[in-house]
């Protein structure tokens, strides 16, 4: 079907067994997929040094391919922004590559956006997505969470709908608390707002750089692994103070997974600070989107002008045809 | 000797014998002590809701009090820097008042500096410093971890120069690494600049918000406590790529302490981090500041203006009387 250029931009992969299951399971699916030269390079944590890294990068966007797909996030594209080939990969995206990864992949996806406006695809990697990773993996925190045994069916039906260009949105049921604060306010939330995001602790970490995309009026999503709710909550504080989050149509969270509460907490907890966010906001603040470091996620086009609706329980992310 | 007031502007004091001992150190080293009547208040994590917390620094900032110290660090101040009360604290500063803390307190330290000009001091918490935390107040990373059985020889003087205004600065030993990096580049590194820093999770905090201290030819100190080398890089990279580092004079780094390595990290490494840092800067980085969360530390004027030496293998930051 599709033509997969798949590349290692952050962490080194560990789990070889794990990376070679998501390339069969992606040939199953009957798709070509291409290896790049450096995909399991190592040095330290990081998959190849910083040079290797940039190659391989600039090998992916001058594939051809439909799609360039991540194999993991971990830490190492905050080093890279600098010299990273912004105009190649826009220019591989004009022509119709989807750049697709989430976690440390962030800072790539929002300078991009913010140096050349081009979209690309919050959504899963390899390992995460279609392998599943070691404890080694599990251990460095952002983006390499041990999968699930099998690739899950939302997410493959989302990756299809991205790869054939026939997704024009997703949608999410609403919990309880999301409707009471919302107070009867529904319909449409926002319309051809710029959708943007990804891991909060990467999206905070572009704060006062180059790369900083100062998306107006957007729909933020935001999700985070391994960050207890106070570190969740002083990272959220800190994009309010900074007044990216009133500037926004909407927030729209995802899945924060894997902190472990204290019992010096107390009654602290990530919905005490959800309920402080939306205390210090007039805008809506939406919960329970599908997207994080879970198996179940749908892709998300980060750039894109989308339309976001409540209808009833169900909110909506629309954004038409994408190519 | 001197009033001390102690309160609690962050994270709930658990350990409520550390607390009385700390007290009684205080009391036996000839100084008067006065409790604020919320500083063994608790709120969930926090000690005292936002009101609460916020009055408890008013009352400290009214005392009339030689020393305000903080009974601990935490999470917290981060809520309250839209409504502290800037001007009553330089007015109590300016009539002699001198607030310490560290890890947390942070943030209040930087955006008085950056309101008002204030100079207040890093330095010890109550609990830390004086007393011996309990693990419930290690668990939550800033500012709770246990302190020594007896308070530090070198604090405690460091402590007492500051409360009689007879100290005029500190001096630590360089490792050999620093002395190689500076390449015989000795004698004065920085004459009549401004001390800065912190805890460089909080540091990092105020990027972009109101309250960043847009400190250019300053010495920035920095030090950390249970975060991952690649966690400190992509902080520091975040201050470089915002532009703040090379605006320095010196970058001196204190103790990064209680991160665990991990198998994956391979040789990646705290000191893999610094020789990044001084890739990427013309700017002398000194390490080895005896700061941070450890009991042999330094108390620090941040918002001075220092001098900082080198002197064969000795390091020294000079400050001249401060009242």
């Amino acid at each position: 079907m599709s033509h997969i250029y798949v590349y290692s931009p952050s962490g080194a992969v560990r789990d070889r067994a794990a990376f070679r299951r998501g390339v069969k399971r992606l040939q199953a699916l009957g798709h070509e997929v291409e290896i790049d030269p450096a995909a399991l390079t190592t040095h330290q944590r990081f998959a190849g040094d910083d040079a290797t890294r940039l190659a391989a990068i600039g090998r992916a966007a001058a594939s051809g391919a439909d799609v360039a797909l991540v194999t993991r996030g971990g830490y190492g594209l905050t080093r890279l922004l600098p010299e990273l080939p912004y105009r190649q990969l826009a220019r591989a995206a004009d022509k119709g590559m989807r750049f697709v990864g989430l976690s440390d992949f962030t800072v790539l996806q929002l300078a991009l956006l913010a140096r050349t406006g081009t979209i690309s695809w919050a959504g899963p990697a390899l390992l995460e997505g279609f392998g599943a990773a070691d404890t080694a993996d599990a251990a460095d925190g952002h983006g390499g969470k041990p999968g699930a045994a099998t690739p899950d069916e939302i997410m493959l039906a989302c990756f299809d709908d991205m790869v054939s260009g026939a997704g024009e949105g997703t949608g999410w049921r609403l919990p309880a608390s999301d409707l009471a604060a919302l107070a009867n306010r529904s319909g449409s939330l926002a319309h051809r707002a710029p959708l943007w995001g990804g891991n909060l602790t990467m999206v905070v970490s572009l704060l006062g750089t180059p790369w900083w995309p100062d998306v107006r009026g957007g729909v933020l999503f935001l999700e985070d692994v391994g960050e207890h709710p106070y570190r969740i909550e002083r990272m959220l504080a800190q994009l309010l103070h900074a007044g990216v989050l009133a500037q926004q149509r909407a927030i729209v969270l995802g899945q924060f997974t894997e902190y472990r509460l204290a019992p010096h907490d107390r009654g602290y907890s990530m919905r005490k600070v959800f309920e402080w966010l939306r205390s210090q906001l007039k805008i809506p603040v939406l919960t329970g989107l599908p997207f994080g470091h879970v198996p179940t996620k749908v892709l998300l086009p980060v750039g894109a002008k989308i339309d976001l609706l409540v209808e009833g329980r169900d909110a909506l992310l629309l954004w038409g045809h994408q190519h």
